[in-house]
């Protein structure tokens, strides 16, 4: 079996950028970055020592591996126009399913970072949850061994199973995410700084590296603190839509520990 | 100004055992703990050296500091059978205005954590945010003294703020970790264990320790990916609240960022 030792990205997003880099760290070649937008092309390829491309026609094609990396919109058109024979390729889709990848390829193969990317904010890889796939044992392995270049948390998932880790992942970061948000505006309403709050959402996330999370939940709603709850409800009475989700996610609460 | 150097603890909950092992750890004496239940109160008294008693009449009078930590709806009926007269007497709730220690004693105040406790879960609590407040400058100096002995973080907060804080930890924390109950219960369904989601709850913590959480949101709302959402509702199909609770904070996450 042969190793990959040098990749082609086709796109230039926060996944790509952040697999780029962290591939480039871990000693292998990228060749070309390929990107629609010229600038968004060169900003990655300068950080990782390789050509760039807006062009599919002029993609390099002796790469070991081809990672496509662009939003789950562009994929279908993008794969559309890709014809990579038998080069290994690769999208970081939680929501598409290999077979996309037919078409592109006799060697294809799903590269699912089970994690949250910015551009700017560099992360360490090693305990990344990275779920593999692949149309062929053999290339399942090769994805496996490039893998485990970056990080020591490789899973074997199929289309079906990614599909639920992204769903899961969306409850897991997107939305506690977005209820920092909310918090953040409850507390610039009242000119209290958010940070204050930073402490209380590092350790929240900490406690449940350990303990499952229905065993960590506190607050009034499990308490049943009826009392609390109609306050609070009350201070959103200015914001229906917040005050719905109030009610709503405390009602789900309470029915994890009925009276 | 007299120092606080012991305290009697009215209540042996999460909050008042956090407190006062951390006070032992500081140096303080913690001279007793009261508890309704006798098992609670000798729990507690064994971990800090310190009497217990589950009778309000055998309170030790001679401590610097008395404070109260029970859950909110008890603090009335409490506080309703406590004459501490003009001992320094602080509450550790986050939706209590101060007032109610009126009747308890002269010399009185508010002693509010902004973390999440467990009693198994011990606490570094040296960057964790004490909101305090006080019904003379004397006393709140008191208290702000005796809260530096813990933390790093203290802040004056006075009860209209501190019940704004309350609504926008139960935001920043209670919601965030029944998110986080939410994903573990769709990875169940599908055989995946929870393990593979956590490193992306740690990381979703810790990227806001920099940025705004605004700047931080990611996923297929802000993206307003309507074939992921359309998607992720359709596997939700079983779970009305939950698909409920997918739309509604979906739709919320897309106003941030119209189209």
């Amino acid at each position: 079996m042969n190793q990959i030792k040098n990749i082609v990205f086709i796109g230039a997003g926060n996944v790509a950028t952040q697999f780029a880099l962290a591939f480039k760290r871990a000693g292998l070649q990228i060749l070309q970055v390929y990107s629609r937008t010229v600038n968004s092309a060169r900003v990655l390829a300068e950080k990782v020592q390789a050509e760039h491309t807006t062009n599919l026609k002029s993609l390099n094609k002796d790469a070991d591996l081809y990672l496509i990396s662009v939003s789950d919109n562009a994929v279908e058109e993008l794969t559309s126009q890709l014809s990579l024979k038998d080069k290994l390729t690769v999208h970081t889709s939680g929501s598409i399913p290999l077979e996309i990848l037919n078409k592109v390829s006799v060697n294809h193969g799903v590269f699912y970072p089970l994690q949250t990317f910015s551009k700017s904010r560099e992360v360490d890889f090693s305990n990344i949850p990275i779920c593999v796939e692949a149309n062929s044992a053999e290339n399942l392995e090769k994805l496996k061994s490039v893998a485990k270049t970056l990080s020591n948390n490789i899973y074997e998932v199929d289309s079906e199973q990614r599909k639920v880790l992204h769903l899961a992942a969306v409850f897991a970061c997107n939305f506690p995410n977005f209820m920092y948000t909310i918090a953040d505006k409850i507390l610039r309403d009242s000119d209290i700084h958010f940070d204050i709050l930073r402490p209380l959402i590092k350790e929240t996330a900490e406690k449940i590296q350990d303990v499952k999370p229905a065993e960590a939940q506190t607050g009034p709603a499990i308490r049943n603190d009826e009392k609390i709850l109609s306050g609070h409800m009350e201070m959103l009475n200015d914001f229906p839509q917040l005050k719905e989700l109030y009610k709503l996610i405390s009602a789900e609460i309470q029915k994890i520990n009925p009276k």
